[in-house]
């Protein structure tokens, strides 16, 4: 069977090629991807890469090297199931958790397998979802019921994301937590942060209409970071002087990772989430101020959760959906236009229309 | 009545001056100081201060400026007791917790006193234990039950800043916990760690004689990082090439925080119990390897459990004390006896010899 697909080359080279679909082996599903999300770790790679990519030697989890097919963010239906896969079947609904695990480290024997020895995901060290079909390991499907849509599940990723980093932050709902810059992982965090049972939920953000958006979901205070103001002083204003219990830094800069120990107070933890190069800190200034900072990547045992929250509790990710666009259109109305401006939050590609 | 004391006029000038004994106001007390041990921090305002020193504006704890009397790892026997005083008598044999309280900042109400708005130490930014006697709040005092010898209580300031750096790292008895540099916090990190029932202690130091001395305190592993051998990577290969769960960083430098991220496993912590100034970090790779750095500034409701480990569970930390001189000997046999080599680890000052 044949299949279109987005396909990484190189920087600035992603091309809409056809390609065959690999039927599963053992203990892997293929699936019919309904959307998959274009992540800010696919615009690095679009217009920099490889980051993440492998080139030359395969990923040793995923035997792969480029041209790669990006997408990490998807879900979809099985199409295909492979021998010794248990509790998945043809035409069941899944979303899919993209880190590969490979069972037997240290880590993932501790059930932290986002930090595996082989460190990797579906759709930027293997294949991924930009694309009709993708086999993948079966143990990265989470099967869906009836009240979840796939709309939902198509932005589980990001969402899993920021559930983790709240997680990591050990935030409860008696602490301020201030979540600074609310691009689709920052808003996310907003949202469920409020689910979490958090009160207290200060926004910072630089784009009027994210900060807006990030009222309608949840956050109880919010900070025009582009006003001229200091947003950490800001922060500390609202918090009687004393700095939020927990910052998130949700844009990956060494500037605001400054404006989060800033706007943090005395004890309190700074999350990073979003990725940057060197940082330069007092560690002087760190210690004498007890400040932590703690590190987030990607998720673990998130999606049970997600699902639950989809399910049971009413929880709306689809705000944070600005547009959806076919496959071969991931070029110019994805990647270029998510690079062009802030108007997009999060594009998600459609390469199986039907129903949802 | 009067009283001789070391006091900080400025770098490299420390005298031993006849001074006044403060007679005690309400909630305080006088203590004749049995021993007063000797800090970095007291040779960084040696060398090179001030640094934590009031100099000019009086701290608003303490409300004292320089000249200052240093010393802050003190214990002693209550000489007068001011108004407004329970629970403490003349002759009470106690240990000062030197952290000054406001009481009322959210941090103090929280328990969480080693962070009060008004950060201090009686012996840095109020007068201390470097002296005869000396009149301080009596909340810093902690009596001693009769099993508890004050040659032991000299040493619970340092044992309480590796204890409180323990438990905020969060180490349990199945974790490894590194401990790099073997000064005073860092052996008495080591030996308060097996206390915590930690089973695999590494320690790495570059002075064979203070890592001979991990030895004895507990350590089960001992890293020459003085042999040309790379210190992290020596951990790792300890660690089955993993990485310790729990770094703790007993320096306060830039390289060696870089050896405690290096010799750390993906998911792990590194407790930054040094002082230092500005580190570069690669937040990309603290990120993926999802490394947390925490910091620990000083102790709180440490004491109490140092006391009853001595009392109860024969913990015994005078191995670490390597040699006691009188006061007016502080600058020589002291300050510079510190600063000139690596043979003394911890100098007890003597200001009223007696029994013990």
């Amino acid at each position: 069977m044949r299949m279109t697909a987005a396909v990484w080359h190189g920087p600035k080279d992603v091309r809409i090629t056809e390609l065959d679909v690999r039927p599963p082996g053992p203990g892997e599903v293929t699936i019919a991807v309904a959307y998959c999300g274009i992540c800010g770790s696919d615009l690095h790679e679009y217009v920099d890469g490889p980051h993440a990519v492998p080139v030359g030697t395969p990923h040793p989890a995923s035997g792969v090297t480029a041209p790669l097919v990006l997408g990490h963010e998807f879900c979809g239906t099985i199409s295909a199931v492979g021998p010794d896969v248990s509790g998945l079947a043809i035409g069941d609904r899944i979303a899919v958790e993209p880190h590969y695990r490979c069972g037997t480290c240290p880590r993932c024997a501790a059930g932290e397998y986002n930090i595996c020895r082989h460190f990797g995901f579906a759709g930027l060290t293997g294949h991924g979802g930009l694309a009709e079909y993708c086999t993948l390991p079966a143990y990265m499907a989470h099967r869906l019921p009836p009240e979840v849509s796939l709309e939902q599940a198509a932005l589980f990723e990001p969402a899993a994301v920021a559930l983790h980093a709240l997680r990591r932050s050990g935030a409860g709902p008696a602490d301020t937590v201030a979540v600074i810059g609310l691009g689709p992982i920052g808003l996310l965090t907003v949202l469920l942060a409020g689910r979490l049972g958090i009160r207290r939920i200060i926004a910072a953000e630089v784009v009027a209409e994210r900060l807006r958006l990030a009222g309608r979901l949840g956050a109880t205070d919010l900070v025009d970071a582009g006003s001229g103001e200091d947003a950490a002083e800001r922060v500390r204003a609202l918090t009687g002087g004393q700095g939020a219990d927990v910052a998130v830094e949700a844009v990956g800069a060494a500037h605001t990772l400054r404006t989060c120990l800033a706007a943090t107070r005395r004890g309190g933890r700074v999350v990073l989430v979003g990725l940057t190069g060197d940082i330069t800190l007092s560690a002087f200034e760190l210690v004498n101020n007890e400040q932590s900072i703690i590190t987030s990547v990607g998720y673990r045992n998130c999606h049970p959760e997600l699902i639950r929250l989809v399910a049971e509790d009413g929880l709306d990710l689809t705000p944070i959906a600005t547009g959806t666009i076919p496959l071969d259109q991931v070029v110019p109305r994805g990647f270029e236009a998510l690079l062009g401006g802030t108007s997009q939050i999060k594009v998600l590609v459609r390469p199986n229309p039907g129903p949802r």
